[in-house]
């Protein structure tokens, strides 16, 4: 493995100047950012550690780099924001090959500069397994970033593109089944939507938002819990991803989709910078007989013949122990 | 364990609004931050994961949890900033019992406190080992931020506090020696200099500065390659915490002491908010048979009877291997 000082020095290089909110990057004791006047910045960090959010054997090390960027930048794009920078801490054992690292690199490198974002800092460290802590900062007029707390009841409830492709895959490969690891696949190159957030924010269309990590059916349930309402959602109304079914749709992560909200009054396009949109229900007053806290209780299913029947939030148990049918790698993806 | 839902919560009740540049912290996609308008910000981030930066054996909870937020704000001190909030991913084995995390935090949450620090977010997840990434955020005015590259030729050279410290408490560990972990242990609870950093910036007495984290050979080496300069410091002014040496005063990390320069015709006062403040050399232009990429040949030590020798930087190397006589349990605390 390169040394510290030396690994450091290739990424300095190949992480040229490249937003200018960045003062200054890598190479102090912090980057320095100045943000725009009349800006809000916005914050969020996700951790990737090896066999619990990707293996070495089915994800290629590209892959892992994208991946790891690609779950901050969804989470701004849930906000509507616009990315500025990223920092990376980087625990590598002392046995990996240094091909590893560097198309780790590369393939975050990739997807970083296809949406102008500077990797900015980070740390290094020795580490027993791969891992690493994806950082990004962004920025959106004062006050207009979307919340999960926005949502009033009677609003529709939006998704973009279809769900299930990701978790359909980590199915196969639990399965041990091999699946080329393919540039165009949801589950190895996830496209985080943030022009998609930016044109919602930008037209206040939207009430409020959030992107699917963690799977439909928990997600929802945070856009409730934090707006305290309930929602219904049709079965023949989700967009299924191709060779996924259902349960994958309402219960697998990682589609890095959005789920939004809309007053009912608003026209909300069939089609947004490129992606499709689709309704998929409605958000209702919080029912006083149900508790905001019990997630399972807070959203309905219409199925075949406006059968009823509650939509148990599946994903975040996955912390405890992974599910069945679905199985996720991934133990946490807030 | 505790379910991530409910541990957030615990993090989310337990860590209130604190700092008013936080407009909201736990519980969205993002982090929202307002900085103040005429400020920079400042990031930083810094790994701890067992078994590299601490054993469980050794380091208690709290001490940990302390530990890993000192090391971001020894980075915010080291430009004068004023921190504003920080962020916590932290991946936890399944059988770890609740009160370690728990503990943890509360060591994270004193420190944070202090500070007027605000935990605005995060990300928590299973892993085999114990796994913490800080973030921290803070702001200082615009273009005041304290750089390494600043120091010139003839700038004096200080240090804040006593050396080797934490040091010889590990190299006592390593021997098999028990350590009673004493809240005013410098190895268990370090203070980072916050308020010299800032006091140095406010003031505009200081050309360079940088935290002690991975000793002064290294450290140094760092402001002269940064600053385009040599540097000769005088053995007997170095100043040596009771009990160290001057090999663990040298060489051995995590003090989290500052390190700075300034012009020789200004007055930098021997106490600065309670801190001693020692001078312990001199810097040099930098030598053209001298290549600055080679840390360990700008600097110059002299001993008794003015002696001169190069000060290697052995620190940084321990990425690559723990040293002889040092042992540091961190690889890398850039």
């Amino acid at each position: 493995m390169l040394a510290e000082r030396a690994f450091i020095d290739t990424i300095r290089k190949s992480h040229g100047s490249r937003n200018p909110a960045v003062v200054r990057g890598i190479g102090d004791d912090c980057a320095i950012l100045r943000p725009r006047p009349g800006y809000d910045l916005m914050v969020t960090t996700d951790l990737c550690l090896e066999n619990v959010h990707f293996r070495r054997k089915w994800h290629p090390a590209a892959s892992v780099g994208h991946h790891c960027l690609a779950r901050g930048l969804s989470d701004i794009a849930a906000m509507g924001g616009e990315p500025l920078a990223c920092f990376l801490s980087l625990g590598l054992p002392s046995d990996l090959p240094a091909s590893w690292p560097r198309q780790f690199l590369q393939g975050l490198e990739a997807l970083a500069r296809s949406f102008k974002v500077q990797l900015a800092g980070g740390d290094t460290s020795a580490a027993s397994l791969i891992t690493a802590d994806i950082v990004v900062l962004a920025q959106a007029p004062s006050g207009k970033a979307l919340l999960r707390s926005g949502a009033q009841p009677g609003d529709s409830i939006f998704v973009t593109g279809n769900l299930g492709a990701s978790a359909e895959v980590l199915d196969r490969l639990y399965r041990g089944r091999h699946v080329r690891p393919s540039r165009r696949s949801r589950h190895f190159y996830p496209e985080p939507r943030v022009r998609v957030g930016r044109w919602l924010r930008e037209r206040g269309l939207t009430t409020a938002m959030i992107d699917l990590s963690d799977g439909l059916s928990v997600d929802l349930a945070h856009i409730c819990a934090e707006s305290r309402l309930s929602a219904t959602i049709r079965e023949s109304d989700i967009p299924i991803a191709p060779h996924a079914n259902l349960n994958l749709a309402l219960h697998g992560g990682e589609d890095y989709e959005l789920l939004f909200t809309a007053s009912p009054g608003l026209k909300v396009p069939g089609r947004i910078a490129g992606v499709p949109i689709t309704r998929i229900g409605r958000t209702h007053p919080e029912s006083k007989s149900r508790n905001s806290k019990h997630y399972s209780s807070a959203i309905t299913i219409l199925g075949e013949n406006e059968q009823e029947r509650p939509l148990p939030a599946l994903g975040w148990q996955h912390f405890s122990k992974p599910q069945k049918g679905i199985r996720n790698l991934s133990q946490s993806r807030s």
